[in-house]
């Protein structure tokens, strides 16, 4: 039975190990098929509605080439204030609205538990592209994807996760997914932005290794992906602080010189100064085909929602 | 002759009865067809340009999905703010250059006689989405058919349209076409709302019988239907004023328990508070449903522009 | 060999004399391809990426227009607000990012050498709507294809440019493109917006007829084509002397009955007065044409960067 027809995906929790590993799959499956014609014609007559009630560039026009490149069509609500929203509708009757016009609806809402209010108000599904401090769980299957490719296997991976481990919505969905493959977890962080504690105990009740440390070059000798994160200025008070902390946790040149071994640098992207752009023609430097890697991941997620995979 | 060829849908008094049966019915085969298959192509290789100065998300949305459901394509100005509006271009220069881009033209605008305009700049269709206090003719054809699909005839029909009657463009448009059809219609509002006199005793004229009233529960016994609307705070002076008068066009569960009758609710949304949400599950609830309807009829106007049906 | 494929389209002195022939020939296909069918499928499966960093209407749409008449698809960043430039990526970052999504991207941004920057960032082709006071290549090509539609050759071309010189990106690619054609050339300007001296001297030093002069009757007596632009009364640190300069450089009918000949007139638009409405009718009122020749020429750069012409 196809695994994610006619649900939504709301959450990185969501998926069992086989889950993903199907989901994975499919999006390899399209990679090729896309490298051999431009586009494909599965979803030819079906609409994506992207609704996004907060800035973003690579998510929605991700999701936008997803479909498209699966033959379907677009529709975007357009930046807040230009539309309804601006009269009082609450996200349950904009949503209701817009599975009138739309056959799958992508959205993304500054509120937790927005994804899912969406969902239970209308018949067709919805994808979680963010909500809040919530989840983002399409950004964490890319990110598994990205892994997958450039390691070559799940298996017995070591990764370090660096900088805002509090309010980064998509390390807390990643670190869900890579539970299922038993990966060990270095999360390396200031001491203000360390991972919410319950999800490092649940991550150690499901008996996977969680190592915190401030120190992200004992990290990143011991692991095989290096998975760095934007340290936002706002988040502290004391700027002092931010600037101290700020130069612990930036990757360049000299410290991958140092490493002296290969490692696999991923980014949600976008980035401002953690990783030096003398970083971007290392061989391990995926962040940008990472974001590729999410177009195809898409791709699988919109293509097995109508069940067609 | 196809009756729409070429021409604009400008004002909700250029259609004839037969006019507007045919548009209901055409509606009605895009509808059926849909249901068989998820797109047509129509208008293949035609474009739609959407040109919205102010906001909106369903008009615009829904057109664009109905065009594509047809097969076309469409191009977007996006906000007032994005475009060259403001390099001070007149709405006649902005249209004539948009008309050598695309095949129809959507308007909505703030100034009353503005799609009037448009239309008289440029040589390939225009379709009113509104035009300031003026017209919004689409939506008053897919009440009309909202009402037709729900009551199952046009004929011998009663109606109760329900708060702002005065600055509300799309009762405007929906009396006129509720006209032909002999509809008996009362008209439920605060005085400072009431419809304003020359539509009132236009709907006379014609033999149109009309009741004005601010008991909403008499009207809405003698009707099959009842179209609500939002009242607007700006449009008041004085609050408590305000407060009293939208007490009383609210629409509840506890309401529609003292009719002993099914009666089939409408509204343009969005709604604020007007329609309680515990109305939503209400078998005559027809709101959401009427947001689809509306995908069906703009796809019937846009392809009778073509001359295509 | 395809000339453009894989390229980028930068700049007006990127291209021969030859180049210009073949893109203008490629386009009028084009004009002739779309007068049998409203589309073609040439670039069914590609997906172009806008990028516009500044308000736009018509470049952004007439590409967008031009890519979906080739059966390709648009994603578009929409405002810079809406995006996550505004969490302070560089352009490079961005364009590498949408280049994981599309097969080619439009960019306007306000900065002179953007466009060349995103162009060395990413292996797609880039091209070049506008970057600030430097160039605006496919406007100036479609000018070109206008003045050969009007006029019926390039040979032997006498044409008047008018208004602001200086800032105008859309007349200094121009020129680059009319001095591959042995045009003489009347700059007509205030003094304050006069044609850059290293534009004039580098026109005049490859044997260009250059006539600077501030008597716009004088000059247009002489052409077969004026080149209408705006000036922006922002330029003007003098109200008075700004009120004066506008009003020695604008047309309207009188001005064309006391010329007592046909004269092809563009404009990029839009306009505010320069032009009054009452030269709309003329017959060689060419602006709004110029717009609709803007797709052809959009169809035949799009279609020639990915070798298909």
């Amino acid at each position: 039975m196809p695994i994610l027809k006619g649900k939504d995906i709301l959450h990185g929790n969501q998926f069992t190990k086989k889950d993903v590993e199907t989901i994975l799959k499919v999006a390899s499956e399209f990679e090729k098929e896309l490298k051999k014609k431009d586009s494909l014609s599965l979803l030819k007559g079906k609409i994506l509605a992207t609704l996004f009630f907060e800035p973003s560039t690579r998510t929605r026009l991700s999701f936008e080439a997803a479909m498209q490149r699966l033959g379907g069509g677009v529709i975007s609500m357009g930046s807040v204030e230009s539309s309804s929203v601006a009269k009082g509708e609450t996200l349950a009757d904009t949503a209701r609205t817009v599975a009138q016009y739309a056959d799958v609806i992508v959205l993304r809402h500054p509120r937790l538990g927005s994804a899912k209010e969406a969902a239970d108000a209308v018949p067709i599904p919805v994808i979680n592209a963010g909500d809040g401090a919530g989840q983002h769980p399409t950004q964490a299957l890319l990110d598994v994807y990205t892994i997958l490719k450039e390691v070559g296997s799940l298996k017995d991976l070591t990764i370090s996760l660096v900088g805002d481990l509090k309010y980064g919505r998509t390390v807390h969905a990643l670190v869900e997914l890579l539970s299922l493959f038993n990966a060990r977890i270095y999360l390396v962080s200031p001491n203000l932005l360390r991972m919410p504690e319950e999800i490092v105990s649940g991550l150690k009740g499901k008996g996977i290794e969680v190592i915190e440390t401030e120190d992200m070059a004992e990290a990143v000798k011991a692991s095989s992906v290096l998975y760095m994160t934007r340290i936002q200025k706002e988040r502290f008070t004391d700027l002092s602080e931010y600037e101290r902390v700020k130069g612990s946790f930036i990757l360049n040149e000299a410290f991958l010189n140092n490493l002296k071994k290969k490692i696999i640098i991923l980014h949600p992207l976008p980035r401002v100064d953690e990783i030096h752009t003398d970083v971007d023609a290392y061989p391990g430097a995926a962040y940008f085909r990472q974001m590729r890697n999410g177009v195809f991941v898409r791709m699988a997620l919109l293509a097995m929602v109508f069940g067609k995979r």
